[in-house]
């Protein structure tokens, strides 16, 4: 399968294991990147990554996932909450999205519980820590895999 | 009339005719712009746009209004439901803002029934797919006319 | 584009500019909509009007127009709040209707913020006095032009 | 037996077949009052009809049935949830009505499931489409056949 | 004193004395009229009367009484339980209008205790059956007597 | 008719025309109960008057009516809403009772929308100011010459 | 035993077997106290009795009762839902009270429910009709049979 | 200071040193009254009292002290915890009151710490027993000679 | 009669007559204590003031004077409203307690409406400005005069 | 074991045994403090008590106790249900605290079934009159005596 | 700027250093003030200070602040939280009052997010440990110096 | 000490003093920010400054902070009400942040009153209009100052 996947990261995760490490670990945004990377690589499929925390850069990397990607990872950090805007991206466009937690939200503060996107993306992975992110590649893969024909993309 | 307004549009707004295409029409952001040039110019009315996804940018852009608009036809989208900074912006500028949305918003989701920006706007105009701009434009245009002297402008 | 509309009015409008007239304004409805046939005149639309104050003969006009008017501008005044006969009525019929109110309903009595027709029209316009006639005709002679072949008529 | 049915029919109702088919199906009024009037001649039974948008003519029709019929099949339409006038135009005729639906009211929307005519009528029919006006008939028919006397009738 | 009065009837007053004789009272409206108009005679005042199962018919004697009489008397029967357009064409004329009722509603069912018309009125008689007209007209007759210059009146 | 009426005053009401006058207005009791008998001469009508501000001189007054009186106006001031004693007084009399006020009630304090006595009185006269008793003498004077043989009197 | 009993009667009592006899019987209060009479002569108690509808004179009677009567059998009528004055009474008296009602409170209207004098009462009877007097007497009979030497007397 | 004060008492007052002596005292209301007069004459002040078990005559007795007292001592016992009609008395008079209370209301029953009237009084004083009336003395007195003109009586 | 009576005051009451005189009056609380003062020494009685801003200190001087004053007047200020430490204190001892407002508190904020002390001081004095101290010592100066052997005093 | 303890009383117990013995028994604390020293000795433990009615002084007490004890027996009287003072007091030293009530506090009425120090004390004795008192002097040797070396003492 | 400024400490502030040093810090309560003092010294600010775990003496401190000092800072530390007496004291000087406290309340337990005095305070500083005190100083000093006439001070 | 602060301004306080005076008061941001800056340079402090109106934009300024500034003065606006996002980037980096408001916003609209941010910052400084900067500068120039070793920086 040739195709090529978002790894889209919200708010504050760029200062992955720099902070709260009891809450998010000690892995770094960008080792996790190398490791979806690197399993990617496995399967033939591209990886590139957009980390933001502005609320309309992360609606702008969706949007234009339209036509780069044939899937997003997407962890919308503490945007998850609140942003009705990032659902209707991601309800405006037709590539799918796993929604993605380091931790297990339902279990931490109670303003944490509710998602304003997980109604509008393909499925919700949580709560493995780093490893949420290999999982999510791997439902997004067989996702993907399971279409005849890929989304069309046009790069 | 000499004057100038603004059609500031908030986030996902620059897919329109490539999303959802049900619920909001086949045209353009582009394509609607267009019109209310065209539309404009017949009233030798200076038009200029914004669009952003960021809730921020379009701060900056009711606040520039201040002195380079005369008026301004505003589509905040999924703002709308959330945004209070957004209505402080439009509440701390006297520039008249007419409310825009292309959906009778009345006819969709419960969540799209509640704005938190109505109440400070000058009127709203809603249901009218792409024309909702230009029957904005001619509710501004029309209650500019009424007003002896139009607010001053400083560019 | 040669087509018909509907000015429909409820209940009282008729004392427009006679009553209470620091909401409504001093226009009177016969001003008001020789505003509005002269406006539609330029484009070459017909226009013809019916006020009643009954719920009946409102839903009589409703339903002949459908093959009279290539669309409504309708303005239900205090059936706005009650009359589920009048909504079923715009549901029934395939003209498209616009909902018109001369003030900025959402800043009045608590009882006149709801309304029972608002989701079964094709979009509103609130809030410029006179001018939301104009407005809202502007609105439904766009919506009409795009309008590959009108609604059949048969007078 | 020989008696005069009156079948009543409230707003919006001369629309049926030509609005939302999927709720209340295809069948005109028209057709439905020719099967209607068909089974009563079966049974000697002599039928005529009204159809009308206005409450008030609806309470005319009731108050003239009682000299004019032996019983009446009544579809209040939308004036079924809120017209206390119908309901006390009911009240005061001892000739006896039945409510007919086309559709289950009470699987609709939930402003439909109430009736404030209910109360004062002889029986209710309702859900079966077409259907509901024969059964109605059927209903009224075995009521009056049980009467030793009809009600007295002027014409 | 020389002026004149509307006494005003709405829904199923005109079955006054054929229906509901326990409540309602044996006197017909037409009886009824006679008396007021005998009595009226007497103080050279004169009277004219509307019924109507109409809201809108209702509304429309309403308005045309501002030019019309100096006074009305009304019995708004069923419609005083709902009627929000009723009660804005009272509030909407200077004409003062005396709510009249032949029962007692306060003795009767719960949902007739409440009246959305009241408040806009300039009193209350009710539960003297045909004699509340009479009484009625007592009141009015007396409330303009009281004033220096009677309510101006165009024919 | 030659019938004898009494005119029943609860407590504080002999304060009338000295007390809150911009409610109550500036007649005295005593130039009200003139008028009240001046008219009820006209029609050969008796007159005599009770006023007490004790809930069991009413009482007794009531009883005391049974035989003395053909009816009853009745204002019963503050003990309107808790006297439940008056209000079985009342019901336990055969004498048509017509429960009078100055004011409209219902545009008053909250507490003084609620009356124990109104459900058992022949009617309510309520908001002509001192025209209330005259008005209410006329509605008892009516209803008393429509009996073909007035209440037994022994005195 | 030689003693003496006040029978005490409410407002409105002195009505009995004239009115609302479907709720309270045919008998007159003097047939119901020759009952009573006739009962006690058998005993050889002599019966006395005071009727009032002055919650004052109630009073009153109660407070005479200290040193004329060994036993007091009350019914307060109305009172019975709102006197405290008449609780106080009764309990700064040390003659004890039988509670006495012709119907059954607790079967009326809610109103009725409520007894503000049972509390200090020596026990209540209520619901057998004219009987209640009787039983109430039984039941005061055997109390005061009870001990030993009767409450001290000053006639 | 030449002035008059009415010492006006409630229900059950008259019983007062007969009974409840444990709550009440040992005093009778009429030494309670002499020693009043005792005070009052020491300082000029003409004393009269009125003691009824009737709420009507305590009405009549405040009524009365508009021109016959410059100041009223009042005990409305358990009127003080339901008579509306003692509240307009008071607050139709414009002669000071003082709330007087033998015993510490607060320290009672539930139902004795709401008072009707407290807040249409001058003051309050209670809990000494039989010298609250003195002390309310004291009060009315120290209030009347700080006016620089008493109130105006007229005997 | 000898003996000693404390006037005690709570927080803040050393500034009276410098702040909200509009509520408290204009008196000082030296020339209120003076006036008492003056008052006591006709009576022959011996006064004592403590006025503490402290809870602890107003309950050491309510314990003190078990044996050192005969009785209290007690101004708690703001600690009436929670100080449940100074309701022991006066509860524990036999001392009889006199508590005292200026102003009438029933018509003040609602914070100020509970007091806990009232239940277990003899009684209330409140409403009556710089007299309501000097009533309170007429009433408690009149309850010691009635105690046979006033309570033990040790100094 | 050789250690001290502080047996500290707030407000109202040095009263114990003179007041309310009903419910705090005839002990005075004097006695119970001798008990406790005779019991503490047995235990070559010291001994020294403090009694306060002021929240200040308990509060430096609980503070001095710091460097002065090595266990604290605590009953902080009323102050039990509202001082957070208290409550930092105890929670800012490292000295246990057993909390001890003469009373079941729990029993009794429901303001005094709330302890704002109980979450920082060490534990709590209620309900055994004086033993409440060596019974927490035994809990507090025992708990200790399993402190393998006890709180360091500065004196 | 020649002024002085009160500092004021409540509760248990004096053990800060000592205590909870993970929530206060390890500065001790003098060697804060020799800071606020040097600070002051600075800038011609005479300084002095008050601690106290009295309520009571705090509310003196206050009061004596009026002619004593031109502000104050104050820490009222747990009475901040149920103290009306402290809220009274400060509502009751003209002196403004700076609300201090060393550790972030809104991040510790609920019932420490409430004050009762913030709302009559000029403004607040919380979170900063000792620093609270001298930046709290910087404000009033700040407050003060734009103030053209200092409040006026006697000594 | 060598440091630098970064003084962080939210959505629409760059219009401050020209906005709503009446509550912000007519300094602007930029005399603002001298002043800071001045005040900074005397402590040799650098001072940089941002002001967005993107919620973004702030995050990046927040998390640059880390290796930029030494501490943060960050005033939120309208996010401080609903920016979770806002919140964790406080929460995430290490720099401290002190939240500051020019009003007391504890006496302003309720929805005002709730802040997302402050439990995660070091603390508040609220209601000293433009001095609450100053202020909050003197609070971080502090607390820096007692670090030992600043939080490192990058540049």
């Amino acid at each position: 399968m040739s195709c090529r996947v978002l790894v889209l990261n919200g708010p504050n995760l760029n200062l992955l294991g720099t902070r709260e490490t009891d809450v998010y670990g000690t892995a770094t945004l960008d080792s996790i990147l190398g490791d979806v990377r690197a399993m990617a690589a496995e399967h033939g499929v591209d990886v590139y990554d957009i980390q933001s925390n502005s609320e309309g850069e992360l609606i702008d990397a969706l949007q234009e996932a339209r036509t780069r990607a044939d899937g997003v990872i997407f962890n919308p950090g503490a945007y998850t909450h609140y942003s009705i805007a990032l659902r209707d991206a991601i309800a405006s466009i037709s590539v799918p999205v796993v929604e993605t937690h380091l931790s297990n939200v339902h279990s931490r503060e109670e303003f944490r519980h509710t998602s304003v996107v997980s109604a509008v993306c393909l499925g919700v992975v949580a709560g493995f820590g780093a490893d949420s992110y290999l999982v999510a590649f791997e439902a997004l893969r067989r996702h993907l895999s399971h279409q005849a024909s890929p989304t069309a993309r046009t790069d």
